[in-house]
């Protein structure tokens, strides 16, 4: 498999850290989000991605999937070997919510192509992607609370932490303080225990820069 | 079950269709969001979804799962037929692709929350909404009309259908012309003949204003 990927992407980190947990290989390509007004605009990539956005996952036969909570639910059904979500469908759909809470109530407001609308509108992005990343990580926080044991949701690693922990990073860019957030940091320290988090964090990727 | 609704959300209008379609009976609890500032900023609702959003399904015990995509998953693995989902893995994959496009990748930019805060920093929401929902449509319209058949995703529908018909209306009210789109157009209009579509429809719901 291709994953198409950018390393300080956060959407692309989730599907790395799966591929990781899952033991499986994949071919890195590195679609960098910036140089040139972007490489995902090209039509040659628009073409895989009429989104432009990383991640994208291309099978061995060429196919394509995009969406990285798509492409987590994929590779959970096809490799479900170690699994990364629960067996039962309350606890699953509880993964899902804060999978969402994340993916719709966070992710959409951070990323780069709202940060430059907003700035050639004449918004300060800064102040507007902290606000939406407070409200998110304090539902998470309010959530969490009732599903989390070591991880967020039971003992085991789910889509939840595959989610949380890149978030945790990209708040931190943004100069968010974490420290009213116990249980977050606390799984977010028992993920980067494992070796699948730390080998798909930004910093240990091919086109990471300095 | 109970779920806790709006009229005119597109994210309840999703659960409502994927539990007229299964056949499955609920009590309707409207949440009315925006009156007095809104019924979901109050704490006895906030306790239950801290996100501050409907839809929120609460299960015969009193347990609930907010996040509309979450709550499709969950009604999909404990209430299988009719499905939603088709059985290939990749197929799925697509389907799940789509309904991100519109979860994520256009929802966020539409809702209450976001043009209300627009609208505080003196940016007109109209324009910005359009925008969004013009570039996630259009991806979506590349991408369907590779897997369409009757509906997004072959012969029956799927969460992709039930996902892009409250979509269509949102965008005809924010005042996006659809005549682009030909593959979307002609699948709402397959969707829109069936009776759970219907029945789901804003202005089939109790607390439906005119």
């Amino acid at each position: 498999m291709k994953l198409y990927s950018y390393w300080r992407s956060s959407a692309s980190w989730r599907v790395r850290t799966a591929l990781a947990y899952k033991g499986l290989s994949y071919d890195y390509v590195p679609v960098h989000l910036t140089r040139d007004g972007g490489e995902q605009h090209k039509e040659a990539y628009r073409e895989k991605n009429p989104m432009r956005q990383v991640p994208l996952l291309e099978l061995d036969d060429g196919r394509t999937l995009a969406q990285s909570v798509a492409i987590l639910e994929y590779l959970e059904e096809v490799f479900p070997e170690p699994p990364l979500l629960p067996r039962d469908p309350y606890l699953r759909g509880k993964v899902r919510q804060l999978v969402e809470v994340v993916n719709a109530g966070i992710q959409p407001f951070q990323n780069l192509a709202t940060t430059t609308r907003l700035r050639q509108l004449g918004v300060d992005p800064d102040a507007w992607v902290k606000e939406w990343i407070r409200r998110g990580l304090e539902a998470f926080e309010r959530e969490v609370a009732q599903t989390a044991g070591r991880f967020c949701v039971g003992d085991s690693p789910t889509f939840a932490d595959v989610v949380l922990v890149p978030q945790c990073y990209s708040s931190r860019r943004f100069g968010v303080d974490l420290t009213p957030y116990e249980n977050i940091l606390k799984i977010e320290k028992n993920c980067l225990e494992l070796d699948a988090f730390r080998r798909a964090h930004p910093e240990a990727q091919p086109d990471a820069e300095r």
